[in-house]
């Protein structure tokens, strides 16, 4: 038995904006001590890390996260990865396409950990944008893009199928936090990547809705362009 | 905290004929007393109804199911029904939006439980295929179509949002068996139903995928019509 890796909400409900915050930080960390996610209003890019959550705001900082800050997606697991093999100067396409033709997971959820130092490393944070909440489309146009030519830390991915794809994020979803907790943020692209890549399979996902969220409930996704909305903000 | 729905496999594993049986009976019950699937090689329709679980195979005939019994896709959950409406000749199509309209449900996972009379009931079931399997589109081809003009009995619905259509049914997935247990199956269609309708919510659902099985794992999904095979055979 494999530990499962959780997920609140879908990348969906956050096409046409449903933004609000249904799960706590608090509640989030008790599903998993490694995670990604968004706050409340898409407020930054989150990661978690050996249980502690960082915040990359749309200024470009790296921010402490209180327990009761609210999520309305997020993913967390339990860390329990195996190394699975060891990159220099590693392409990212390359990569990927490595880890999948070694581990034949491509059908399955996965998170992968790199550590190590990355070249030409490309993040993305959002700004929060209140009530009445911004489409994905619309957020995406106010992102802010940060790059470093070379930086040292922890990029955590999650990989799911694409059968999955709206549901999550098909193929890797990946957010990242520099070693000196300076610079972090929504994976946008690397160069090359060298140093130590961790994996672990996930057997199960826990899929929760925000069933007490009226305006989730009550919103009607059909005239949304899930896929492609998601395709354009997340790649 | 409602209780989970537990789905094993997805209903895209179907599609190319990823049917080896990678779940036993016994396993599937330990996530529920309720539920539905289909056995490996598409052996028949499956229902569980409190606790026991019966069989619907391609002659029609009802089957005692065995603990050792496997199954490539099927999902389960323990009953805790609510009962929504008393239904009196209501049109299938009617009931459904009467169902949605009342619960405002549609963008979550539930399941319904009609017990009464239905008139004009038509239910499907394939036969078993052996390895090599066949594919969903051709097992659908060699299907046999029984109805009855009037019957009683117990109709278990899974209703899936549509972004999550591929992984299973998007909207309602119904498997029914007789109350005298002489007819049952996948249901196709029914004019009318006269009466109970009760609702269960999930806040979550458990998807386990079969990260044991090889031919799972090394399948390239990439040249399956999932959608397009899934609504023309399920529907």
């Amino acid at each position: 038995m494999t530990t499962p890796l959780f997920q609140h909400g879908t990348l969906a409900l956050l096409v046409p904006g449903l933004l609000d915050g249904t799960l706590t930080m608090a509640d989030l960390l008790t599903h998993g001590d490694t995670g990604i996610g968004t706050g409340e209003g898409q407020d930054g890019e989150l990661i978690i890390l050996a249980g502690v959550p960082y915040q990359i705001d749309s200024t470009g900082r790296v921010n402490h996260v209180p327990d009761d800050f609210t999520l309305p997606f997020a993913n967390s697991h339990f860390a329990a990865f195996t190394p699975l093999l060891t990159a220099t100067h590693r392409d990212r396409r390359d990569l990927q396409a490595a880890v999948l033709a070694q581990t034949h997971s491509a059908n399955t959820f996965f998170a992968l950990r790199l550590t190590g130092t990355f070249t030409a490393l490309t993040t993305r944070a959002v700004p929060k944008s209140a009530r009445p909440y911004q489409s994905l489309a619309a957020t995406a146009k106010r992102q802010s893009v940060f790059s470093r030519e070379r930086t040292t830390g922890t990029l955590l991915s999650y990989y799911a199928p694409q059968v999955f794809d709206g549901v999550a994020v098909g193929g890797f979803h990946s957010h990242f936090l520099a070693a000196d907790h300076a610079f972090g943020g929504h994976v946008l692209d690397f160069a090359t990547f060298s140093g130590d890549v961790a994996f672990q399979q996930f057997d199960r996902l826990e899929q929760q809705l925000p069933t007490q969220n009226q305006a989730f409930m009550t919103h009607d996704f059909s005239h949304d362009a899930i896929l492609d909305d998601i395709h354009h903000a997340e790649n």
